[in-house]
């Protein structure tokens, strides 16, 4: 009991520093000034977990009560502005640390979910929010049509995550195994359609995009 | 009573369809994979629902926590996927499709919120909310400056429709008839101002917009 | 204690009233139609306490509930809109607007979150969300990337206020001299800037931006 509430705490740890760094690069591709780009780190980083806890009544959201998420978030930030040139320099960095976030936080936000409604639908949902609602809300404010509805498999891996734990939860499995087969498939399946320019098809298809 | 219930579930559920044919349709045209496709009809159909409920504190929102919400948008993104030349060749689709969405929400919305609140200003507010909503969140999403406050009368019918049945409700007259003429008054005035380009005034007047 | 409230009242209409009358001229320069500019001059001055009573589970919004927030918000903008060539004529009215609106925000929306929550790290925070989250409504919204987080020093001021005005109540000063401690230095923090062009330093620094 006590160890899956650590490997939650550090998953989330770990996801929310990873958001944190795509925010702040984003930021500073759109020239925001220094609090800008603070700003859009604990937004990317923080975001989907604060529509989450909205809908499910628990408020103050835990992004804003538990110290660790600003300070993560702030340090990720301040790391991007430090280590500009060799982060931009990495092949594709954000698309990396997305994917990664992205495993992390279906899984933990299907499971907050669970907990506190019971559901498995909305935990599924809103699994899939959490991991996507930071991102989707970046690109709002950076206004730009979300990335995440155009190209590869990225909310569709998050939302294969998300019904992965939140089926294992409502079997009542040993959540650990759980947690790291949805984690591995919604990994593994990002990472294989960005390797192999997978793409869910277009209701379009024209000649030139 | 029993009858008001019902009647209300089946003016949800078509609300919920045509909004949702609407969003898909707008994320189509703006190139979107399937899954955007299929979470722009949700946002579309829900988003207004799913804002009203957070702020009566409604909490998890009935769209995510009553399978049909979801259900029936999924059904009409595939509908929009599969019968796209159909759809496409009607004459302006979305907007017939929003006029009826439009009178049907901000009556369910002002009378779900007059339910939880008891309060008239309140029931208006996001009754209008519940109505137009979802088109603000897809036209945010999809990066675009929100039509629904540029073109026609189409927030201000439904402001009206929502103003209507508070009033009713307040004086507690026949909540059916109350129902119906609101969702009358508000889908004339939306089809008689797309008809004849009636709009409210501009504040600027130039020459060419 | 009766004259906190009154002094706190008498703030709040004040920023209400400011910060509507900045989302009517941002709308009407953006041509949208009357209820358009409404609903603006609405969102800019309420928005960001809605998304803070949200958060702090305070719902339904006081916007909402308290029918002087939406009067208020209405009279600016048919001010804005009757006093048009006036207001456009002043140099940069927005600006000034928004820096009364913004120092008065951070400071009411720091005030009750505290009392809600009892904590200091939330009530900075989501004081700065109360002060600048109307302007990232307004702006999003409108389309554009928030003005807020690219030029010269305006949500940093908020957030400085924020943590003035959570730091004595915390420590239990007298409420009032630390909220007039608190808008005095965000407001000459942000009118400073506004004069000497001051801002935070960019991650990028380009030849032309």
């Amino acid at each position: 009991m006590m160890n899956e509430y650590l490997l939650f705490a550090v998953m989330d740890g770990i996801g929310t520093f990873v958001f944190a760094l795509s925010g702040a690069m984003a930021a500073m591709q759109r020239r925001l000034d220094i609090f800008g780009v603070i700003l859009l780190a604990f937004i990317a980083a923080c975001g989907g977990g604060m529509l989450r806890d909205i809908m499910i009544g628990a408020v103050p959201p835990a992004s804003l009560s538990h110290i660790r998420y600003i300070t993560l978030s702030v340090a990720a930030a301040l790391l991007c502005l430090a280590c500009r040139p060799l982060l931009t320099r990495l092949a594709q960095p954000v698309a990396l640390f997305d994917a990664i976030g992205l495993s992390l936080f279906c899984v933990t936000g299907a499971q907050k979910t669970f907990v506190y409604t019971g559901s498995v639908e909305v935990a599924i949902f809103l699994g899939m929010l959490t991991a996507i609602g930071g991102g989707l809300l970046r690109d709002i404010i950076l206004n730009r049509i979300p990335l995440i509805l155009q190209k590869e498999i990225y909310a569709s891996a998050s939302l294969l995550g998300a019904a992965i734990i939140s089926l294992t939860n409502y079997m009542q499995w040993n959540p650990n195994w759980g947690a790291w087969i949805a984690i591995s498939v919604c990994f593994s399946l990002r990472m294989l359609s960005l390797r192999y320019h997978w793409h869910l098809p277009y209701a379009f298809k024209s000649g030139k995009r």
